[in-house]
């Protein structure tokens, strides 16, 4: 039962777009069926076409296309949505979306402000609808392994969180050359009240809790524009107190010239440690005191459910970044198949972001930015 | 303008079928129309309707789609037919669909013998259409960064290649305990003279030439069953000298134990050396006299054509073994639909292997066993 | 001309003293002729006699070395002394050795305070002698590669600078276990205000200025003690500020359990980065935009003059820690050699790690353990 | 009781005789008393003098060296004799030292032919004094660690062996540059009938012996001298063959440009497998069927008694090659005390390598060049 798919965005110039084209596909889950891909009506009738879509349902607008989605036979009508807009064009698409009773996929941070996610988690709730927040790294098979080892206790009580996500793409003021992905991400009006805090800051923070089971309580943090020029932040270094006692560290930054995308983890606990990045995404290191470590691999045999149901291939033949979106995508959908089988979906489906994960993430960036214009040292992680 | 797609083999139980059928989704340029998935006709009707085929396109053998597809109109019928059986049951559904007008994409080795392979290359060129063999690791950004890098000059003349397959899954005798994979693998009236040369040393053969650039023209094999009970080789090292004078050493085995799939190569020349690893597969290691040692990167923006048309994501977000194969898929695609429009490819989506390492992948099979099995130190490489 | 060598410390159960003697003797500058090595006269002297010294010389105290030293003639009597007590014991040794006319080589951190550093230095300058602190890890030949590189400019103005030191050895209260290195390192009367934040977060403090050539201008510090029983902080992370704009984190942390001694660098700035780690320490990763990356290596032909003058081997046959720690004896041999000589010392032997260190050092360990306990954000970094 | 060690060769423009001596002091087993350094006696006087030794006891010749220390008093003549001369002057000062009652450290390969290395035994036999002969690589506590986890049977049976030593530092002719070292490796009066597989195929060898406990049976050599109007090979790739059923390939060569000394060894067995490199000295990759990979490191509180027995410094402390090559100095020193005090040595003294290992290297050089002749596949490996 392919679900059928529309999209918000991702028209020429995007860049992430594509990649949740991709990992649409990659488990056959989804058939692309409609899409507003640009605000410009040709632009996005271009790209539908392109993308094999007809010319009714590639839309000028996501007004039209949740509107005229919604006049279709049930059997013919969009039923997920994906929103790959600039972050100021997420709340208002996924508000109508679940209230046409579309489910939703969006990209992340989930919204402009955190009172747009709150407002968000409410509408959803109303709708009965499902809401799926692409933060990728946690689709990774040995992130999840690492969340499932540390929740059953293989490192003992956490102890300490470090994540960073180190880039080097904005080290000039690349939104001065023309680049799309640069220009809104640095544009306040677009990207809200944080750059890098908001675009991967998120990212690690999230990875931080899914990973170490840990609920951040304060933070302190110093936030930097570094590029002159730049309207938003592009760097930043914060440390974290988690409820239980653990610390940490959160190191985002875009302008670490020559960096990639290695973002990492390292959690290290009474008994134990894991250490896990995106350079060598398919292992994960598990450090025991007075033990060798182990590496645990993406497809070994003796990896736990989580892992398994999340990988394609034997070890050895990595998955990537595409395959760790792309489980979000099929996660998401087992969970929506099942609703629509009136079937309780499984715990390995249901472990994907959501709309708890999104006002998190958008609280993180509302405190993390006020932390870094605070005198004061720590600031409580509270979400009212 | 996506192109039909059919597939024969890949049925419950086979590996490399949902490989093959990520690949062809992964960029969007195929459209999965007909299958032929078991000789098991309900069998294979239920994977056709488990893919969303109709039972009608979910055909009981190959002959029967052939035949049946042949007699669709033209905008209906399947134009490219995926073969990803066993190697005893590639020649037959090639040859046929070449015949009746169908574009191929068919699993390595490419037949059962090297008389079917120059037998099928005959049928290939009588019949205009296009065929690609799936050697996946040359679809790997930073294995053609290489080739075009070594076919640049800048290592200089070649002088070594070392080449390793080193695997552990058949380590046990596997293929007594049900395992469908291992079973026609090891069994001579399916994988054909070769266990281990057949599956993996043909794809280090076909690494070592694409990489370097080097022709083989004389081998010296050592070859081995290792484990008790097995009736083809599961292991072997071989030799090799290549014409221009480099020379170098073939590695393939399958019973490493604990070894997973980290296929590698180093190619060294007058001026410097390359190195690459499926494990670090989005990088590669350029060496130079008197420098440091480079480490080039999928994405980097500094990669050759070869390589950036072949990404799809920024450096650091890592493409696998699944985005490696469906760069053969695309860039047949492209070649393909260059074709059905009668214009020129371009040499990035001609960059596929086809019939012609089909042939030297199965001649080295003969030749490999042949010298394992002779007294006489070298056995040249010869294609009658 | 070999130097002649009198130690401190280093007595059974010590382990930073054996270090020492290994340094001292890799590069054959110096011969141990005297030691005081433990404060119980029997113990001493069996230490000295297995280390193939008289029992004359080996001392019972440090006060009877010294005076016992000062009144040998000239040609015999001690030229250098080792001080590898714990640091309450660092100050008392060091100031007579120094009035006494002898150079001195001292364990870091400096002394048990910052008031006491200070005066240390007074006192070194009024006795024209010299003082080594040993900063193990700036002895790295690619280290002080890195440290040539930015200030040569190859990555322009630093912006960030990134420094840790992950240990796991006191993850449980070892300092219940009878280890003597626990007991006193942990204990506020022997190891002064702090306990990790002095062992290790002084080395990486050191090095993070080091190699940036930056100089901290605030700090704002998480500190704490995380094994229950325990009397000083064992972890701890520091938010940066650089004069000049750039900005960091430091982290150290010894109850990581199944960490080892991965002590690690990065530092980027405008135009690339460096990056260096001592699990792989014959490597320095150069990063720079729109290039492949760089790995310079401990004996390439291409390295500076620092580095090349503290490298033995050739590029591939691995320098460890030892040689690291052998290169701050063997410049502080060059360089007390070059006074005797009454000549100047070359830049490449100046190049160890003084009482300019250790003060910053000491003034680190109070500042950050102060921020630590602070409500206050930023605490300046300032040396009175 | 530090031995008194005298040395052979090793004087202006040698390289391995100043790694002898940082060897030989690293542990202060031995003091250094005499030498030979230079055939020109002016020479090595200079040498000796810089060394700290009298003008009497530096030696024009190793004759000379042997009869006027055979005259001194007991407790102050040379008891140890390291040679590090060329091959063709192994020979006659080692068996004139043990003649003469002296131990011998000896580099390696041990002489100029097998016939020499006989001989040589024969001699040491009779003398009743001990021989070491410094195959550094087996120094190495993981190495050590590989070799006893094996002959544990923590692998089960060994299937293969695959050992590579890849260099590059002979990739042009050096040996017409004036390059001492080159000169007498690629000279067959001074090398013997080898280059590269004597020099560096006989540490592979040996290094392949030593872990995998297996002995070799056959080989098959493809050996090439690579760069024009050198006078011995410099490259060369072997397969072996094994008494009880295991397999191989050994590979060496010194013209792969840009590779520095990258020594491998991986050996897989029915239950696993091992892998280490002199580039990751200090960890050792255990591989076993269905379990995560295991990590063993140097220093590791649960690593055995040989590798603890051969390490000075904590877990991530890296000790290197200078480390490995003292081990050998170490041991071998532990020996002759042993005998002196007519006490057994430990297992892990008598952990080195000695004449034994000599023989079977001079033979590999023998039959690799004889193999690498032949038109027959396989030449047996035997020792008359």
């Amino acid at each position: 039962m392919k679900l059928r798919l529309g999209m918000i965005g991702g028209g020429p110039g995007a860049f992430i777009g594509a990649v949740h084209r991709i990992a649409a596909r990659i488990d056959d889950d989804y058939e692309l069926v409609c899409g507003a891909f640009s605000s410009d009506a040709a632009r996005s009738q271009a790209t539908g076409l392109s993308l094999g879509l007809t010319a009714e349902r590639s839309y000028g607008s996501y007004k039209e296309l949740i509107t005229a989605e919604s006049q279709l036979p049930e059997h013919k009508r969009v039923q997920v949505i994906s929103i790959v807009t600039p972050n100021h064009l997420h709340f208002e698409p996924a508000r109508l979306a679940l209230e046409n009773g579309f489910h939703v996929i969006l990209d992340k941070p989930a919204t402009f402000s955190l009172q747009e996610a709150m407002e968000l988690k409410a509408v959803m709730q109303q709708s009965g609808k499902l809401l799926c927040l692409t933060h990728t790294y946690t689709g990774y098979p040995m992130v999840k392994q690492a969340r499932q080892l540390i929740a059953a206790g293989t490192i003992g009580n956490v102890r300490k969180v470090y994540v960073q996500y180190v880039q080097g793409w904005l080290s000039n003021l690349e939104e001065g050359t023309g680049n799309k992905q640069a220009s809104w991400r640095t544009n306040p009006a677009k990207s809200g009240i944080a750059g890098a805090m908001g675009d991967i800051g998120t990212h690690a923070f999230n990875l931080a809790e899914y990973v170490s089971g840990c609920t951040l309580s304060h933070l302190c943090a110093d936030i930097h524009t570094v590029v002159p020029g730049r309207q938003l932040d592009d760097d930043g270094a914060v440390l974290l107190k988690f409820t239980g006692g653990a610390s940490g560290v959160l190191v985002a930054t875009q302008i670490a010239t020559g960096a990639e995308n290695n973002i990492q983890i390292s959690v290290y606990g009474e008994k134990g440690g894991i250490e896990w990045q995106q350079n060598d995404a398919n292992s994960l290191i598990v450090r025991r005191a007075d033990k060798p470590a182990e590496t645990w691999r993406t497809g070994g045999s003796y990896t736990g459910s989580f892992a398994s149901h999340n990988t394609r291939t034997p070890a050895g033949h990595p998955e990537g970044y595409l395959e760790a979106f792309a489980n979000l995508y099929h996660n998401f959908a087992l969970t929506v198949q099942a609703t629509l089988l009136q079937q309780p979906a499984t715990a390995e489906a249901l472990d994907y972001p959501g709309i708890e994960e999104g006002i998190r993430g958008m609280a993180f960036i509302e405190q993390v930015i006020a932390s870094g214009k605070s005198e004061q040292k720590w600031t409580p992680f509270i979400i009212h």
